[in-house]
């Protein structure tokens, strides 16, 4: 019925069991792809690149994927105009031309649609609920309009804001997904992960969990918690997690962000193909059903997911190499066992990450949130840095 | 002149002192996304899945390269048969293929189409020379058809069999570049990296160089001794490498194959964009005017070798962050300074190749030489195997 | 009064505000100086060869450590017949040389002598109550006939032995100091560091903390909770901790002894003296007024110790040495913010503990309490042991 | 005959094939035990504090070191007087009671005293070659008059005053071994291993080799060279090697005193056990007979050397170890196989040496040869200093 035609729904597949594998994160592989800038992250290449985001659309589906993210993170009006990007397209024509490539691939395969929307700069420089959900109805309107299937509610900090953004999606009518990129510590307003999930659920999420900001392990532990709170509470729901392709051990609770090495240096964090093996066994293991990825995520990553939780085998290809003893790594138990060597040995194992730190970071972005305009905002930055 | 139409061909832009920027390498760009098979490395995506193929070459163009390889590494029609791949598309048609999607990106640019072979299985099972070369024929016949603006002979072991390659380049009249994947301990023959340079250029290579097989601080070390060899021995020749984006200071004379990491959890190895940007300026200094990259190589490693090498600064989009502290993080010195953690503290940060050693390859490879056939080989390896 | 002589008792000296420095392990100082076994770590050395045992003392008080430990750890009859080691020397022979070598050295300074018991075979064995303080009976008769300053209970993995140790040490009338081996997790029955903390002073210890499987680190946030669970019990103690030498941050909760280094190859683990001056501040910081080391500690930590602690500034030899950048090292900072490699590029940073795992570990180790002869233990090590 | 009494001579042993254990060097153990001050190294304490130094000897002793050197290393009068430190004791009194305290303990055991020299201020300076032979001479003057068994002159880094201090040392007739603190690139002018070693045969010394200032793998190598120099010159030598106990593979041509952890943060770098066996085992395979240790070695360093080339097994007392996983490492290819971890994730695995790096260094310490007087390289030292 509805949108998804032959397709089954979202709620349909995860109420059944099915294991739905998420996609990667488009903003950290585009950027790398040379169609989203560093630092912006703003996803203007919708309108702009078609067939650059159609090409990344594809190969999550080949991975495994079967839900097709609209590219709209950082699509608000608000946050574009922030941002001071080229007005060659409104913010409108991108939600649009986003929401039309999602739809071509997931045509392709048996994927469905998901119209995303995540924080806005309305809320950071508190403007009032009416405000901040007036911004998120505007890209509403176009995923109704487009005909997705479901929506999420993704990468939220403060669980207010998320809550917000799940009242205005649920007027849809369609299922609603709401994820935080909080990790064990909660939301950055110190409210617990099982707290967290409550309140999406009763704000009317039916699939609540999280997203980027942290490593598969923390983004586990995180739902685990998520989920507790849930059962506790005597709700239900169902739980999915979309962590980052990065190890993250010697985060802070703001996540990755404040580690020395974002955006530039990552590269020696990214998880390998066995490391998403597990997390998809963890995932699951933890009664996570919609496993997917976020930034640092590229379509091999989905890949190895999709092969642990459904083709069951994987690097059957190397028994064709030349040398033996690369043939001799054609089994799991390889590949599960070796620890990778960073061939960097002038670099540390872990970093300590910048910002003001946890409790310090706490109590201060506790009061930007009282601030009340950008501009305070920019303000009381300003000030910190300089103290830094 | 020819088919360069408008364009000045690779020897007119490396004698004025012009800077070529070169691509990354295809086949593991491609295995991550999902076109291409790990352990046989075959491009039949050149002719099954073109818009994947294609969008690579536009990404790698949009980065700065200005040379577009063809994607016909491994095309050899022994290589393919020897692969056991399905027979949608024969040989030539692969072949075909992949010129004009380099030509058809090409054309979007500035860029030249640079047809390319590489190493064989003829020569490996001991192939008489003729038969060896009358391989690498079938491939130039297609590129002689399809009008590519030079050749490029790469990825060999043994610099013998690259002087029968470039014999044959040297035929159609196009300029011709030839780079062995050989460190500074020379070919598996034990032929000195001068040695080798110097016998391709008397070969008739205009060009001369290594690519893969090793980083980029050991590549420039070994077209550094490349150019040494060449100038002592009064010849005249450009330069160029194509490293790995994969540190390796660990890998004995054979490469990073022999790493245990290969190829599935090479992750922490890759290079940073800084990292990149200084081997782009160790390889200027060193004389090296065609820079460019191999395995490991994504777009934003080639944008990395422009930023450093034309435009001159780079990450200032990060100026535009929310968070002061990674706004901090917007100059050059910042990255350039970093140590990047591994988020690994249970990985060490060199490993131990495996395979039969440095100087027992040497002797062993040396036995395959003279084993004469692919039987012979198989059995040598597995011989080897057992033992191992 | 009593042995002290002219020098103040150590409660006095706790009570006055003063910092007693302790001294460091000798069981593990001396197997490295060749007198004594790994793997029994008995102290028959205090009676075989005193003059190495002095001169240990010795160092320690010219370190600057105000309390001489006597020699006595695993000193019990029990343990020592179990050991199997040569019965040259009797249990109170070893015992009372021990005494009389503390005692000599402590009068060469401003030291106190403190006699020591630690957990029994007797204890793991499941023996009475009644046998179990019949054993410490036997070791304190000595130190009572010796007239030492004050007694520890120290190295207990279990606080009900420590209870028990601490009543017998009080029929004395000396001072009871009483530290565990524990980590925050708590005891290995699970009782927490704070309830643990409680029921040794209910058992009438003046001192309490914890010594030896941890690092400094660790310990201090051990005896935090102590001090915190002490406070909220309305109770009042002095606390000290006596750590390892060496970084665990991978330990689990029955300490270094499960770390695959543990005993031979710990060495890459070993604190620096900065490392020292910063636990020594920590400790200091946290409410530590006697504060000491165990396992790893040689006499230039100790040192370490007494120069943050006491004496100001250190390091300041360098400024002789003949290289200028090496006399640029002769500032704290230097030391402070330099981050030492190990020269072992081929090693990670954290280990997996070996044994039952820290669950499993808890359970099984409850289950051996119940066994009831060492006979029963064995059996159950070895099938424990065969599982693994 | 002489004073070696019942005893076989070192020449007589050397040539019998018997492998002498060395000991391990007295500054940086004492430093760490109190005794000599870290900067100036001088050894005042076998004058003031002859318990600790006899001590040390009995350990070495009873690990197994059949040498005992006596401790007068930086004890000429120049660098005594040059360190400014306190005149309680001449250094001819220092010097006699090294010789007193190393044949005391010499005789405990079936060990020969070694009388040692060290490069002195006098040549760094640029003294006269009789000036500085003069130097030499009074320390010798002190080793006929106690009678040492033979003489070593260690501790040089230019071959030049090496040879003068062997000349003076063969006026005695006693066995004169010889010991540069060079690596692999050679001496500080650059005089390879081999023609320092042919240098030092020619000069008189029956025994030469390398100490200190490098790790065991860079030592071996180095006696390595020099043999070879030695067998290609067609003369004949006994060789030694006594090498630091800490891992340097970052090491430049000048040492680990560029290291950024020399002095007080070399303990992550420290070898265990088993890595002293194999360097036992390296040295033994590389034809080096005299085989011992320097900075950094404790007495269960040497005892490590002697249970590999003497003993044969170790470890076995872990077997009586309570817990079953610990009893499982009491075995030979556990520590052979096991990677120590370092428990410090913030730290990297190498460091770069500071200095002035090796091509400079080079240049700029010929040019110090070149200066007249102690005050003019001292400018030099500050000119250099400041520009760093």
């Amino acid at each position: 019925k509805c949108s998804v035609g032959e397709k089954q729904g979202i709620l349909e597949r995860l109420d059944a069991g099915e294991i739905v594998i998420g996609d990667g994160g488009f903003v950290f592989a585009l950027e790398k792809r040379g169609y989203v800038k560093a630092g912006p992250w703003t996803p203007e290449a919708a309108a702009e690149h078609p067939e650059a985001v159609r090409q990344l659309h594809r190969e999550f589906l080949r991975a495994g994927s079967t839900v097709m993210q609209t590219f709209t993170f950082y699509a608000s009006d608000d946050k574009l105009e922030n941002r001071g990007h080229t007005q060659r397209f409104t913010g409108r024509q991108i939600n649009e031309a986003a929401c039309d490539l999602a739809r071509e691939v997931a045509n392709e395969g048996d994927a469905l649609v998901a119209g995303g929307v995540s924080q806005t700069p309305a809320y950071l420089s508190c403007k009032s609920e009416d405000e901040v959900k007036a911004t998120f109805k505007k890209q509403i309107d176009v995923f109704v309009q487009k005909k997705v299937d479901f929506l999420i509610a993704e990468y939220f900090e403060h669980v207010e804001e998320a809550e917000w953004a799940v009242q205005v999606l649920k007027t849809t009518g369609m299922p609603v997904a709401a994820t935080l990129c909080i990790g064990p510590e909660g939301d950055l307003n110190g409210v617990s992960p099982g707290d967290c999930a409550v309140k999406l659920v009763k704000a009317g999420a039916q699939i609540v969990g999280v997203n980027c900001h942290f490593d598969p392990v923390t983004c586990v532990k995180t739902v685990k918690l998520m989920k507790e709170g849930v059962e506790k509470a005597g709700l239900k729901a169902h739980f999915m997690s979309q962590p980052l392709a990065y190890h993250t051990p010697d985060c802070n609770c703001q996540g990755f962000i404040d580690l020395p090495e974002f955006p530039f240096s990552l590269e020696p964090r990214i998880l390998t193909r066995w490391d998403m093996q597990k997390y998809a066994r963890e995932a699951y293991n933890a009664g996570i059903r919609y496993i997917g990825g976020c930034c640092g995520f590229e379509p091999y990553h989905i890949r190895a997911l999709a092969e642990e939780l459904k083709h069951g085998s994987w690097g059957s290809g190397l028994e064709m190499h030349t040398k033996p003893w690369v043939r001799a790594r054609a089994r799991r138990d390889y590949w599960e066992n070796l620890k990778p060597a960073s061939g960097r040995p002038f670099c540390p194992s872990m970093a300590t990450p910048d910002g003001w730190g946890v409790t310090k970071g706490h109590a201060d972005l506790m009061q930007q949130k009282e601030a009340t305009s950008e501009e305070q905002l920019k303000a009381l930055f300003d000030k910190a840095s300089k103290g830094h």
